[in-house]
């Protein structure tokens, strides 16, 4: 492997993360808070590391290839959240350094579960460093960089695929630097229309920018001990509105921009992630009835908390814990499902699951006319059986890795819903989930073992998997 | 479709169970039980249903193709259910059909899941039929009936395909009816064996009888309120050891037969299998110890549960909801292991698993070398890529049929660790599941719908899924 090119990426990410959280920083100055002085260490701790990793070993050869790729995708976020975590431990906001890096692991993978048990009392400068690691790391931070560097030999697909979520991730124009500009611009124009829209619903300028983040990285973290229910009907609307078009995948909308309506409006995955909302929405809406004044509010509430779980966001706007089981349970297999490819959400994705779906007929149907022969088409297009085989072994390595987490966890004792449904809510970067870890509970009562393994587990969703395991193996690493 | 011929086999399988049902007879007569007149009824019924199926329709066609073999097979579990549940009814020892159709359900798939709440008032005769059933479900109905009629063109390896467990099925001598012969009578010799044991360990005749049934089937009917938790160490730590034997791909018994002892002893499966039970039953103990007087206590709880759930049994020495979440959740993520392929076990079985881990690794290491070849192999010989891919398409439809079974049977209400493990009970063929549905509990709570949909679910495990889906789709019963 190419060794000195993987640290060389990975301390390029460094300094960028230390020249966003400028953003912060300035926030911390405008209110005069303490942790301005924090969140300047952390930069200067984030310069030095990132120096050191570029400066040091510059790379000859500046070829990567797949496996440099994941492995630098890897690395690059379990740096980003261990050095993300340092201006909530250097400030004493959050005194263990590990509940700071499960609050970051969080934040960059969009989960937004939280250790935070009185989020209302931090600092306004960390609660925007926190909800900002929504917004960058719901599009990617590799894609932000390849973004703004000059696109060399050295940025390649490879890192763009491994991060990007989705079976099939391709390039929208030619260059992968003007897909990536593209991508950033729709996701920035997209974040800015929320936050005037939600300012016109009368929420302040702070709360809207947090939420906007929380949203267009389908990320969930928030500033009010009670999510968004103390939030306006209009706000709510809004926020529930643009959690589903986050979870859309973007290369629609910048297929809308070029006015090439068609396939867009018969994207089977669109139609197919659309359904799903709305079915969801009308059973809760039917079951919830009689806890709520009327069918307006019962609506308001299923339809927000279905956006919010299907895009695996996490706001809520009610204690959906206290639902009945049946809700509860809607809710437990939208964590799974998820939002698009290609867009800022978790889970498995609506367009693997369909692929999944189409294997599964396909062999049914072979089993009954064994001279058959399936090829499997998704949006029109053929797709290739390395794809398709890829899709079944991805869920069976979900599956066991979901199997050991909640094994472990199971250490702590607590009942089995707040396991399973602590393990569905990170692996598929929700962020709440029922009973201890409700929407109105925290994280905080877990061991820290059980909070280093759902940390895990959350890169391990947001990343798909395979970056992270391929990091860890040591043939990795061993020279060509 | 070949109707006639479905039909005729179909109905020679309700005959089948009429012959069957008359060894209950004669245990009714022994004890002088009324239920002895329900018994004759519904032999009197089996008979005309089985004769007016056989003989209204004689197919000239004799020709079994892998669709008509799903759909005999499918078609004659629900009727043996159906039937089977006739004397409970007719005896109004279960008063209501739908439990009596769970109850046989759960017989014939050998899962054992039961809705009596007072087992121990019911009449011999019927504890006997109940029990018995676990024994004609385990190595199958089909195969019984290949063993005893001679075989004519008719008789196929579709059938038997589609009724004996795993991945890959295999015949052990050339002709079908010899190897179901063969297999047949390992089950009997093993079965007899282990009620001598159970008999040289003090338990009473019948009791023996009713438990050899049930460990050989892996079901896990019993006649005590405590299971098996009132019965003395030696014939506790018997029936432990002959779960797991029951739980061995009954094809190495015959290996061992023909002193063909190297492929016994190299089988991977096999030992990943006792690895496992091995792991379980040391973790268990660990977490245990303090519950229990002592050590050996402790080992003989955790070796019997852990080879009960882990071979789908479902007997019970001790209530182990009571138990840690740890040693819980093994259990539970035993219930998805199972036994064996070609084993009387449920689940997913060890070598379907192993197959899977073998296409993760392969998908893996052409991420890393995109281009290497991989083969894939187990127990020395090449797995052909048609059954390595169904491996994977099973698995996605596993998961969506439990994912459906869960969605609805949470319409009741109750809370999710009941619901969850009910369905991993009920799908995996195990039996008991946690807090409602304990060891100590029954399934007498759930609604007809939920039991129905349990039902489906038992017979949808025991059968692999496919049988039952091709038996369901409108296409399978259109003429060629």
């Amino acid at each position: 492997m190419n060794r000195r090119m993987v640290f060389y990426v990975t301390g390029q990410i460094v300094l960028l993360e230390a020249i966003l959280m400028a953003l912060p920083a300035v926030v911390a100055l405008i209110y005069g808070e303490n942790c301005f002085w924090s969140i300047l260490a952390t930069i200067a701790v984030a310069v030095l590391l990132g120096l050191g990793l570029t400066l040091l070993r510059r790379p000859k050869n500046q070829t990567i290839y797949a496996k440099e790729g994941f492995v630098i995708v890897a690395l690059s976020w379990v740096l980003l959240a261990a050095v993300g975590a340092l201006p909530f431990w250097f400030s004493r906001e959050i005194p263990c350094y590990v509940d700071g890096f499960f609050e970051m692991a969080s934040g960059f993978t969009t989960t937004g579960a939280s250790i935070l048990t009185d989020v209302e009392s931090m600092s306004r400068g960390l609660l925007f460093w926190r909800s900002f690691t929504h917004w960058i790391g719901g599009m990617g931070v590799l894609v932000l960089m390849m973004a703004l560097l000059p696109s060399g030999s050295g940025r390649s697909i490879h890192m763009m695929r491994a991060e990007v979520p989705g079976p099939i991730v391709g390039k929208l124009v030619p260059r992968i630097r003007d897909t990536a500009k593209i991508l950033y611009l729709i996701y920035l124009v997209m974040t800015l229309i929320e936050v005037a829209c939600l300012l016109l619903a009368d929420m302040p300028l702070f709360d809207s920018l947090i939420h906007a983040f929380g949203t267009a990285g389908t990320g969930g973290f928030g500033i009010k001990a009670t999510s968004l229910g103390g939030y306006n009907t209009a706000c709510q609307w809004i926020i529930t509105v643009f959690m589903l078009l986050f979870g859309v995948n973007f290369n629609l909308y910048y297929l809308l921009l070029i006015r090439s309506f068609r396939p867009v409006f018969t994207s089977r995955e669109l139609w197919v992630y659309v359904a799903v909302a709305a079915v969801a929405t009308a059973l809760i809406t039917g079951n919830i009835l009689s806890m709520y004044d009327g069918f307006g509010e019962a609506l308001r509430h299923a339809a927000f908390q279905v956006s919010s779980i299907l895009t695996t966001t996490g706001y809520a706007t009610t204690d959906f814990d206290l639902w009945p089981t049946f809700s509860k349970t809607i809710l437990l297999l939208l964590m799974f499902i998820g939002g698009c490819a290609g867009s800022t959400a978790g889970g498995l994705k609506v367009s693997r699951l369909l692929l999944l779906g189409k294997t599964v007929t396909r062999d049914l149907r072979r089993l009954v006319h064994p001279r058959s022969v399936g090829t499997i088409k998704l949006e029109g297009k053929r797709v290739e059986d390395p794809v398709v085989r890829s899709a079944g072994a991805y869920l069976v390595l979900y599956f066991a890795l979901f199997a050991a987490t909640f094994l472990v966890i199971s250490l702590d004792a607590f009942d089995m819903e707040t396991n399973l449904s602590a393990v569905a809510a990170c692996i598929n970067n929700v962020g709440p989930g029922f009973a201890l870890v409700g929407p109105a509970a925290s994280y905080a009562a877990f061991s820290p073992l059980s909070k280093l393994v759902l940390s895990f587990a959350m890169l391990l969703g947001r990343l798909e998997l395979y970056p992270l395991l391929i990091a860890f193996l040591p043939r990795t690493w061993m020279k060509d």
